[in-house]
């Protein structure tokens, strides 16, 4: 039986890179569809994340299943028990890609975000794409200068995102009440998104030291 | 042992029933502090945050402790995955409450709420509150009806948004940036609390039958 049981455990590690995997490919069509204008684009996201909520199942089901069937201790149990809740954070950036490609797709043939954002948003779709590479490259090394480092980097988004709420309330802006909607959600979406980033990040940190202390709120 | 596992297990309700009263109280005291621009009691909720945050730590070092010292299966194991997802969810209706506090805090001695919407957030108010109720009910009993109620009665504050929004963009909305970034960031808090308070309902559903197809992202 240890032989499945560990390749049960493997697959698992594989399943979550496969999700993150997704994730990037949606947040990073996701931010062209918004910055291109692209309305076909902003439809093949909206349309692949049922294939990440599947997914999301299937690593739920095997956690539930490992558990149950191996009675797991120590680094494993951790281990299944990060996953349920990384697959969650996953499932999540990817329910985020698609709001941002609905955005683009309900402005479509304009553009969702008004000319006075459009750098800003630049800058918060580089952010998210560096943040869901990241996260692949944790899912795999588990190497926690990794997870420091997307700690460290989120302030970018979270800067981003206040810089779009006060340019929005700024006095020589001008924008229509959809333009203020759109972008105040779309900032939001953003921003979220590097949170749930940081969330899968202490999620690993607890997996390799097994401090609950150092890595708040990580399971 | 048996008997210490079977207290532990029940202290584990105990501790989702507490955290559910926590978020109920917090939203509460949220609304009205929104509906009625209270910034001393704005600031208590936001202050009061960290005690969910500290509750939901205890429930998952519970969780993580149970399944490692007393290798559940079955219902017991569903219980334990359960909790750990419930009380993650129970965590974040806390935040969406402290912000819909800051919003409140932030405007004063103004209303975060245009006149315009003042009508549409006593309703979401209302309807937070309820699901707030029915969601202790819901731990507190595992009664299927309750959770079929919170589903259904979701549908009101999704309503809402969507009403909300539609006023913002109506010909005759003539409100401030300010005004328009409040509106659309509280309605979408209120929405995501709702959304946490079916994701509840759904992880019951499956603690009680066992089916996870029945219960979409249960866990």
């Amino acid at each position: 039986m240890r032989s499945i049981y560990e390749a049960e455990l493997s697959q698992l590690g594989e399943d979550l890179a496969t999700m993150a995997r997704q994730v990037q490919s949606a947040i990073e069509r996701a931010t062209e569809a918004l910055l291109t204008n692209n309305a076909e684009l902003a439809q093949a996201v909206i349309a692949d994340d049922a294939k990440l909520d599947e997914l999301e199942t299937r690593v739920d089901e095997r956690c539930v299943l490992l558990i149950a069937q191996q009675q797991p201790v120590g680094l494993d149990l951790r281990t299944i028990i990060v996953s349920l809740r990384i697959s969650a954070g996953l499932e999540r950036m990817g329910d985020l890609s698609q709001h941002i490609a609905e955005a683009a797709r309900r402005a479509y043939p304009e553009s969702a975000i008004p000319t006075t954002h459009r750098e800003i948003f630049e800058g918060m779709s580089t952010a998210a794409k560096d943040a869901a590479a990241q996260v692949i490259t944790l899912i795999e090394t588990r190497d926690l200068n990794v997870a420091a480092q997307i700690a460290s980097d989120d302030d970018l988004l979270d800067n981003l995102h206040s810089e779009a709420y006060q340019r929005l309330l700024a006095k020589d802006y001008k924008g229509t009440a959809q333009e203020t909607l759109d972008t105040a959600l779309l900032a939001r979406f953003f921003e979220r998104f590097g949170d749930h980033a940081v969330g899968t990040s202490r999620r690993i940190v607890y997996l390799v030291t097994g401090d609950l202390n150092n890595s708040a709120a990580a399971i």
